[in-house]
This record gives structure tokens, sequence and C-alpha cells, in this order.
């Protein structure tokens, strides 16, 4: 059975860095080499793929890719046939998802996606938009655009429908949005065959557990401190957050320690209630993987 | 009072990426777009901006920035009013102060300030020095130099005041340090009027907390070991860096765990006493925050 | 005796940002300033070299340094008479040692070693190579390659010896691996007169211990979790890798709480089988030295 | 009349940098600037756009430019309406037109166009791609590939449908050419309403020229020698590529110098029989424009 | 009198690669070596020093310098008491002079330097602004700014002196240009100490020719085309521009070869109408020195 | 006799560029691709490949090439037993010979090759050094320096032979030249048998040819002016360096244009006596080749 093989794609290009380090914090070391196209992974069951993030969907519900991590955004515009076995959320410095919104220049006349009839809109998502449209009864021409979208209104199109996170790049166009039409993560996906495969199956599981596991450490982190025994209580109450702490005897009498996983946006307005409900020495340190 | 905002300004250019940095280890991310001047940061309390690091305490004072983060050297420079806060101790390879020093080339006459009377000197800080001269009632002329300053003597000052910190960059010049103006390390400031607002020096005090809880844990790591019960008492009398650690149980009878927190630079001399005093299964981990 | 020195070679070029790396983690932070060719370290004891890693094993055996880090195969192919302190095992994403191999094109007639009598062979280690081919009797000429050797077969030469890990590089250049002449790991080398002076030997052996701490700590994570105090004993007779964990107590009646060490590759195999015999609230993380 | 303006398309992105030069040696002088994406232009009566090739024949065609430049693979696919004013011979190193190719693995059955019925093809080129099989009456998929198209076969899909010029990138990809669909030149293009506005017509013709003179003069060089007078007949009839060459006299009596321009790539094989026919002091000199 | 030699600035940074390009164009080849900061000048009897553009009138004033090249703007801040030998017009893709202009945010109340009283500027150039403000009789706060400066207003300053070519960077910050200061170009500079030896000045007037003919020639083309005798007087009387042209005779009987000089610009302005009058076989070819 | 082939090494790596660019110049267009290892060439009669220059000598002797082009520094190091068809000048912005030099640090007691008795040496032209020593008679011990040679002496070596051009590196690293071992011009080197074959012989003769042809053009121009004709014969006589100049009459009467090729780098010295002997409109223009 050691030939056993799952063929896993992984995104190539603007997201394949951040999509190989998951998959090395998940336990996965992937080498990519330039002259060869075949990345190397220290796992013998596991062949990997770097393929465009906008078509792993259709591979995989063909069946040429076993499985793969993709963007929601575009399994629904490929109109994917394939199982999604986990979101898989990963963290960022700006904590905004991703979204694909419509957008039009800050003085259009346009208000609402009613306001779209007869005019041209420009965009990577076409049949998402095709779609939204169609769900609002709205006639308008989507074409195609090939790159440098937020640039393109109002001289070339009326609208766009683009991905943003912070919403900097649309307002540094003078650009409004006016509407969401998808919020998008990353997905691990399966194709529907595979996935009745007992092994296949299970080897995607594990593969789902470990990176769901890297992303949750990455939110969170652990936190230490010292506290007199009689201040212990008061602390637990008054700070919910700290849920189900371990508590350990100190060598000095009357303290213990106390050490629990907390989401790590949290700290920055939980250590000075910290510090003032009584705790000493408060360490934070960071995590590889937490699997509750 | 959800629009309460503090306008806070971080050093623009070669510091950004390290002030930054400790923002996020701080927990507060930002995230710099190419096509917008306004850094997202993911606290609606807080707005940033990027400024020179000379310029800062200039807009600190008057008041177009709350607070920020500057050097000694530039507040002194400036001549700026600010309320300091807090000294950052920004943790480096070199683990050497900044200094600004007079230096002079190998074979310069001058042995002291005193023999600059009448010499020409260049430097960024022309205030800084021209003030250290007055204070020394030596009357030389001060330049200010556009960069590249060390290699400006002695073609075309007579001495320079430069930044150094390991002083290889003056050794490369063949260059000798005279004596030092002026030592500098990072700062957080307040606006005067800002640091009487109870909830904008509240927002202050707990940026501060927290970067300093950053930068100590820089310099700090966690140390763990098991040690037998019977060696305990020696290890610790003979090891005074081991400061208030936390005894724990171990499964195997007889055995105790002992854990603290300790300066990372004096680990390299602790560890073989450790081992000598009879510790095992030593380990060493990384910190985020360390906060007394 | 504050000006006693240890003169120490590290490899320059490709591995030298490992090199560097390592040392930091080990506690020795080095500051390599383009302006001067003597890098900073931070212990006023240690003298650091940068060297092309063929050459440390020459100058470290003339006593120019009392030590250095270089690997296995340059030793041998200088012929170099040092004392090899220890075996360091740097940590790669690939997990593959490096191995210099006798390749030849895919559709070479020759199998073995014995079939490159009268043949031509290029490669960066040519001593190593002429003992390889004397010891199996066979006679080829054997030339000096100046780099991209393994482009070289079959138009320029019919066989070379290069270095390799995944073998990905060979491949692409449609040459098949006949045999491994040499695997080679990090070496960390004394001169042997200096590893006779009890300073330098102490030295030279902190060294080993603290660089050994932190590789140690490359492949190893720390590992926690919670279980229920029946399922305990199961738990850590089912799990052998397990070894010697921590228990203590959880403020949860009927709970405890287990702490490890543990290879960092087997935690993805570990993890289900953990969750599986009922832990739970298990977390990874990371560490800087382990130290047995 | 001074408010007249040309809005004309050039290909942003890869051959952005060839065309602003092209432009630049037609006389017209564009800087991007990098925080504007209105770049500026010598020449008050033009306005340029940068626009993704693929796009520009679109934008033409609906009236928001007046004229571009793009390549005819992309008029093509677009299936545009637009006016072509004039074929660009972008002169190469290579020398070869660009085509767009049908290939395959080099193992693969297939052997002609007829063998693909039923197979899956990738390529950026969809509709071209589907015309080309109708015309042959072949059924297939087509799909539209996002990049790296020439890695996905065999593995993803029977055949692709790929831009090559020497062909080099599908040789190292082990692919076989079975047929050329198209073999594309840069055009310059005009929307079918400006074409018929006097002012934008004559203006386009003038950018027509100027680029067609610049072009030319890239291929060609400026030759000259001196001759004796008795032996330029001679050299006249034997070498029919001197065309039309200027002939003036020398101060040295019975000696004649002779100029022509001529097409660089024949230099190579013109100068050894240049001199064997007796012509001295042999110089060629670089063109910028060349208009016959 | 072979060690005579002229110590000459030129400057270092941003403008650094275009004045040793015309440098080169001029006949002097200058190589920077990184590990040296004194260039190597194929000229025995000059040597080169880089310098910041904002310092070179200083030195050069001092006797440090015996000439150098800088910008009119940084004499004027300087007020430098230096002799200008000669203005050198760096050609531009853009050809249009580098400004610095007094800017305010597009909505600002500020429509003349009249309305700046009691207003805050920031500028590179303080003593031009000073001056400035002066003659005005408008007082105003004038602070360096160390940067960045197109970003400040309205935020930190109420208005900007800046330097600006096309306008656009302005234009991307939505600045409105109120008053041009000074407009600026590069001139060749001497001590006025240096002008007076007539060595030093006939080597620093020799190096302004030559410069002055590489810039003319950077501006200029030469221009050749063929003509029939009897359209040759109509040609040479409708177009002024061709300036005293060489005429000389073709082999081919009753037709001449018109060649000359002319500005780059006009070129594309003058191609259609030399084929209208006539003209064939036109080629444009480039210049490296115009000596008039 | 269309597949006749010549094969062609060109150096790999520092040189490469320059190789090519050269080619060029002589009329052949290289492309590199970088997945392929065999460049394109758009000459079907040649093969290119890119070998280190160190190895470009053996491979001709051998015969594996038919001839490339390398420096008489590696010729004479592998001691190759080649023909020399031709020295190719490159001309260099330093115009200075590259020259391997016998080095010794400034202070050192060495003043000439004999005393470096007993002394250790690096360098990477290990045959030629020891060459040079037995010519001398010196007994000295001679090691391959893998590189950054100059660094070496004296903490490692006591002499260094090494290459320079202005000497610059060496004065930076304190080091004095005492003697020059060898000057080095690149060669087009030709396989003994090839140059006996017709075809081959004659297909390096055009190389050679052409190359010459390409690297005089470097080092020429061509000048023009016009001058009175009873200035012309003044002119001719005091200005030797014109040699056999064009004279033609021009539309002016009494007027003739003066036209020649002339060594670049005396034009800096010309153009002002030209001036002075009445010339007029004095123009420098560029050539691709000059072939006497």
């Amino acid at each position: 059975m050691k030939d056993r093989k799952l063929r896993f794609g992984l995104p190539k290009g603007s997201l394949q860095e951040a999509a190989i380090e998951k998959m090395a914090k998940a336990g996965f070391n992937i080498s990519v080499n330039d002259r060869s196209y075949l990345p190397f992974v220290d796992d013998a069951e596991l062949e990997v793929r770097l393929i465009r993030a906008q078509e792993i969907s259709r591979y995989v519900e063909h069946g040429y890719l076993d499985g793969g991590i993709t963007g929601h955004d575009w399994i629904q515009e490929n109109g994917s046939d394939v199982h999604e076995v986990v979101e898989l959320l990963f963290s960022k410095a700006t904590r905004q998802p991703a979204r694909w919104v419509l957008a039009v220049p800050e003085d259009s006349p346009v208000k609402s996606v009613k306001d779209l009839a007869g005019k041209r809109i420009a965009t990577e998502l076409v049949n998402v938009t095709k779609n939204y449209l169609r769900r609002h009864r709205v006639k308008a021409e989507v074409e195609f655009s090939w790159g440098a979208t937020e640039v393109k209104a109002p001289e070339l199109v009326d609208a766009i429908v683009e991905l943003t996170e912070t919403g900097s790049s649309l307002r540094a166009n003078n650009l409004r949005i006016v509407d969401t039409l998808l919020t998008s993560t990353p997905r691990l996906i399966a194709n529907r065959v595979a996935w009745k495969s007992p092994w296949k199956r299970q080897k995607l599981e594990i593969l789902a557990l470990l990176l769901q596991g890297a992303l949750e450490a990455e939110a969170k982190v652990g936190l230490k401190m010292n506290i007199a025994e009689k201040n212990l209580k008061n602390l637990l109450e008054s700070l919910p957050a700290l849920r189900r702490p371990t508590i350990s005897g100190l060598s000095q009498a009357g303290w213990v320690a106390v050490e629990t996983i907390i989401d790590e946006h949290v700290v920055r307005e939980l250590i000075p209630q910290l510090k003032a409900a009584g705790a000493e020495g408060i360490i934070e340190y960071p995590l590889n993987k937490v699997v509750y």
C-alpha cells in the first residue's frame, strides 16, 4: 500500500507562498524547484500540483486532482461540483474578509444594482456577476477584464466588480462601493469520487484537521501569569475570556500560575485588565497548532 | 464614543519596517498600501501616519499628531516640547546603543573637542552639534550634511558628527571617534494637550504598555528543565538568574519541572551551568510579550 | 584574560545566511557590514571570519582559524587533518541528506562505476572522485568543473559527480543516478593544537552544545493537551512517542494536562491519534533550544 | 483647434516597454508615472492609455479609444470590427514571427487536428481555437487557461494552443507542434468612426508613417565604403543588394565613396564579399528612421 | 606639468547615472567602484568626486572642488558665490523644465502668494522660499521638509514648495499649483579662484564645450534624403527648418542627396511634408555630438 | 549542405551579457531562454553553447566545440593546444587591460618575486602562478582560491595573484602590486582539426572579421564638419589624425564638407583644435562596424 497517492492542488502565483507556508505549518514541507514543475513534498503519500487558483476547482471536479485549496469565489465562478471539506480561515494582518464588490465612480448616479440597466460592467468574475444581475432582474453588459479593473471606470466601463479587503485601492481610484456580491474564503475541496474512497477521504480529513489547527494557532496565543490565590476567583469570574485555564502551584506560597489559550486580538485589551486584577509576570507565547 | 481617534505617527523609511513589526507584536496590525498614504490599522480608535523620523516630534508638538514614535536624537535636534511617555528599547542583533559621535580622520591632530576651534564640521544633527560646541566654548563652523557624511573628512570637512552602532562603518572610512554627543533610543511621545485628555492618555498608556511588553519579550526567553528534587535547592541557590521560577511535579517520582523567564543573552552561559547542576531536558522557547 | 579570542570560520556565500541564523539561534548574534570584512559578533571572546566552505578546513588545519563550520564533503576533498567536534544536523524542508552522486544521461550505457573505464567525468570534488575510482580500480579522466556541472553530460563529458538533495535538478536534466560517493552534513571542526588548549576547547564545546541545542529545537516542538485522568494510562501506553511527559493537575477535577517535547515530523500522524484517545485542547508550540 | 485630441491605446504589461520605446523612436516621448494612470506624452494632440493587449481592440471598436496598437491574435479572438491601418513589424532578436500553435506531448498519438475529437484543449485564445476546430469539423472541449498553459499537457489536458516564437519553451516542456493556427504581428488599428474624421485619420496616418519608419530603421543600417573607380561597376553589378547607392568623389584621385541603406541581416554575408570586390574603409552606422 | 589636476564634483544619487552618462558622451569615461569612493576617470588631468547635488556649489565656493555640475536651484538655495560657466540643457523625455512651484490642496482658499500670510509651508528649499515670501512681503512659517513633501498638505502644512516636471505627481496628490518660484537647469560651475588659473579655466571650457556638444546632439538628428533636382529649390524654400543643408550628386542623373542636422522634435512634423515635397529614401540617424 | 554546423562556445556568467552583445553587433542575434540550455541563434549554421570562460579552451582543444571566445589567461592556465584566430579588443570604460598581478599587503616586506620564497600564495590561476615562480626559481606554496582572494592577505596567505583593471579593488583592500604575471584579452580560438576544415575555417574567419569590425566600431566615431576651402589645406596638414578624409562640395560656394572616421578617445582633444582651425557645424556620429 506504500504507493497510495493523493494528488493535491495548491494555488500558483500570488497565493502560492502563503499556501506553502500554511502547508508547512500543518506539517507538510514543500519545496519548489524552479527547473522542475513538480514540487517536492516530504510525504510520500502526497503529490502536489501548483495550479492557478482560478482553475483548481475545475480540475478537482474532473478528477485530475483528488483535492485542493482554492477560493470560494472561483468555485462559484466555475460552478464546480466538488465536495467542500472545510473552510480555511487564513488569518491576515487586516482581518477583513475578501469581498467581491460592485463599485462605481464616486460621482456616478448609480446608487443600487437596479441603476445598472443598460450599463457596461468589467470584472474577472463574469459568471458570478451575470447571476447576480439575473437575480436582481437587471439587464447589463458584463465583460471579462484581463486586469487593472479598478482603473477602467468611468472611462471604459460604467461599473466594475472587483476584489477588495480594506477598500483602500478602490478609494485611491475614487470608486464607491454599491453592493457586495460575494464574500470569499479559502476552502479545502475534494473530488466527489475521491471523497468516497476511504483512504483518500481519511487523508483529506487529516490534511483538513492539521491545516485548521495551524490556522487556528495563527489567531491564538498562549498566556501565562502568576496571581495570589486570594485574587484568583475574582480574576476568573471577571474575565470570561480566560476559558478553562490550567492552574498550577508555585514555589512561592499563596501564589498560583494561570495558563490559557486566547484569541490574539483580545490580548491588547486583556493585559491592562489582568494587571488591574493583580496578575503579575504575564507572558504571551506563540503557538504552532491548536486542535480542540 | 465610537468615533474617538488617536492620531499616531510612525517613522517612514529605514525604520518603518521595524516600527510596523513592533506595533504588530504589540497587537496592532498595520498594512501599508502603496497606492494610498493612509495605512490601514486594525483598531478603529487609531489613525496612523507615516512621517520621517526627523519630523515626527515637530508635528506632535504642534498637535497635528497626538503621539508618535521617534528617536531621542531628533526630539533634541528639533528642541520639541513634547511629553515623553516611555523609552522603547528596540532589541538589536548588535545590542549596542545608537550613538552620535564626533569623529575625525585617524591621523587628524584633533584629540578632543577643544581642538576643533576654527574647524569645519559636517552633520545631519546641526543644532545638537552647535549646542555641544557652545557647552565646550568652542567656535567652529557646523554645516548641514545631506548624506554620506562619513566620506567627507578630511577632504571636505575637518570632522563629522555621525550616528554609529558598532563603529565598523567609521573604521572602514579610517575615522577615529573623539567623543560621544548623544546616545539615542526610540521614544513614545505625546502632545502635551493630548496627554491631558483622559481617553487619549489612557490609549497612549496602553500602547506604551503593550509595546514595552513586546520589546521586553524580544530580549527574553522561556526556559524549562527537569531536575531531581534533591538537586533543586542547590540549583536555585547557585543560579540567581533563575528568578522566581515555577516548580511543578512530574509523573516521574523524585523529579520536578522548573520553569522561568530569563534574558536571552545569558542563556548561552547558563545552559552549560544548568547541565553541570544536574538539569535535564532543558528547553528554551520564544515569547511574544512579557509584562511584569 | 579578557583578551582571549577564538577565531572561528563560517561559510561565506550560499550557506552564509543559514550559518549566521543558526549561530543566532545558538545565542551568538553576528552582523555583517558590507563595507567591512570583519563581521561584528556580540561575544568579545569570538572572532568570526567568513570564508568559502571549500576552504575552511584548510585554514583550520593550518591554524589560521581555531575552528569553524564546514561540510564533511570539503573536509574529505581537502584531506584536512582536523578534529571533528560534532556533526550538525541542519534541518531542512526536504529532510533529505545532501549526497554527492555519480550521474549519467538517462540513455547512457553506464550502469555501474565499472562501466566508466576510459570515460571523462566532470565534478567539483576531484579528489573524492579520484579516490572513489581508485577504490573501484577504474581508470577514467576526472576534470574540475567550474559550475553548471549538470548540463555537461552527455555533450562535454560522459558522467558527472554532483551534489543533490531531492534529485529534482538531475531529473530535470535527464540524468540518472548510478551511485552515491558521499553523504555530507555540516561539521563543527577544530584545529588539533587549539583543541588541546583548555580554554579554546571549552569554548568550542560550548559552541557545539548550543548549536546542537538550537538545531535539535528546529526538529522538535512542544505539545500540550488535556485529558481525563481515566484515559491517561491508555494514552501513554499506546503512544510511546510521548516520552517522559510532564503531567500536571487542572482546575477541572478529573482532568490533567500532559506536556512533552516531540519530533515535529511525527506530529502530523500523532494528532489524529491523540484526538482518538480522548485528548482535548491540543496545542503545539515552537522551541528555540532543546538540550538533553 | 488646439484642443483636438486623439485617444490612443498602448499595450500594458509585458509589451508596454517595447511599445513605449517604439513610440519614442517614432518621435513621441511617453513618460509613465507610477502614481498616475495617465501617461504624459509630449504631443498635446495625443492622449495615451495603457490597456491590456487583450482588450485594446474591444475598446477601439466601441469608440472609447480612437486607435491603438495591439496584436492580430487578439483582434481575431475578440472578433473586433476595427479598421487596420498598418501592420507593424517589430524587429526581434529572434526574427521569428509569433505563432499560436497546437501542441501535444511528444508521445501523444495526436498527429493532426483530426485526432483531437473528444479531447480537451487548454488555451488563452478560446474563440480562435473553437473556430479552428469548427473549420476542421472536429468536436473537442476548449477551456480557457489562466496561464502556464504549457505545463498542463498531458496531465490536465490533451493538447494546448499556445504562443511561441522559437519553440524552445515548448521543447523544454516536451511538447510537439502539430499545427499553426495563427501567425500574429502587431497592428495599428482605428475605430471605424474615427477613421472617417479627416483630422483623426491624418493623425493616425502620421503615427503609422513614423512608426513604420522607426521599425524599418531597426532592421536596416547605413553602409559606406571607399572603392577605386575602376572596380565600381563590377561591385555594383555583382552586389544587387546595394540598391541605388549614393556615389561621391573622394579627395584621393581615382577613388569614390559609395553609400547605401541595407538590411542589417545581410551585412554579415555582404562584408566579406565587399572586401573581396576591393572595397576599403567599410563602415556600418545605425539609423533612427527610414521612410521610402 | 603632467600632474595637473582639476577636481570636479558630480551629483551623487538620483542624478548620478545621468551625469556619468553625459560625461561619457562628452568623452570622459567614469567607472564607480562600490568599494572605493574615488571614481576612476580615463583622463589623468581630472579627479572626480561624487557629492550630493545640494552640496556641490558649497564645496566649489570654498575651493575644495575646482568645478562641478549642479542645479541652479541649489546654487540659489546655498547662495553660493561661484562662476557659472555654462547652462547644460539635459534633454528629457518630457521636455519640460524642472520647476519649484508653490502648491496647495485643490480646495484650499489660497489663490496667490498673498493668501499665505500666517500659514505654514513645507519645502526642501527653505532659503529660496523665504526670499520669495520676503519679496512679496508675506509673513509665513517655512519649515524644512525631509521628504515626501507632497503628501503633507493639508494635514500637516497649508502649502508646499516642491519640484515638478509634468505636474502629474502633484495632481495625483490633489494639489493645485499657485505660482512658480524658480525654473532650474543643470549648470557647470567653477570656483572663482580656479577660474583665474589659465590651465584650469581652459580645462573647464573644454569640458563645457564637449558637454554642450553631447547635449546638443541628444536633441538633434541627422536627416538625409534624395530628391529630383527640379524639386530641390521648392523643397528648400518651403522648409526653412532644413538650415544650410549639404547637397551632393547621386549616380542617378537628375537626382541629388540632401543632408542636414535638425531638431529631433520637429522630425515628426517634417517627414510627412518632405514626402509631399517629393523627397524619397528619407533616413534619420543619431548623433553623438554637435558643435557649431 | 544546409546542415553544416559550427559549434561555438561563449562565456557563461559575468562575461555572458557582453559576449552576446558583441555577437549581436557582429550580426548574430542570440536569445537565451531560462528554461532551455540551448541558446537560439539566428544563423542556422551556428550552434552556440554557454560555458564558463575557464573551461572553454579545454572543450575547444578536445573538439567538443569547433571554436569559442575566451580569455588569454584561461588558455594559458589550461595549457590548451588550440589555434588562436584573433585577439578581440573589447573596449571598456576604463580602457585599462585586464592584468593578473602579484599583490601583497601594503606593509609586507615582499618587494619582488624573489622575496616570496617559503611563502603561501592564493590564486585562481594556479598553473600560471606556478610557472611564473619556476621561471624566477622561487619555491613557494600556491593554493587554489575559490573566490574573494583579495581579502585573504595577510591573514590567511602572504600574497595573492589576482585579476585587476584599475587597481581600485586592490587599493581598497590595502594591497600593493609587486609584479604583473599576465596581461589578458579575449581571443577567438579554434580547434586545430576544425581549422583545417575549409568550411569551418571560413565560417570562423567571417566571425572573426565581423567581431573585429564591431569592436573596432566601438572605439571609433564618424566626424563631419564644414570648412571654408581656403582653410582646408591648413586643417588637414595640422591635424594628421584626420587620416584620408572624404571631401565633398557644399551648396554654399567656397565651403566644403570634410568627413572621416577617428578614434573616439581623441575627439575630446580634437574638437577644440578643429574649432580653432575654422571648422564649423562639427558633428560626431556613432558607428556599428568598421572594416578596413
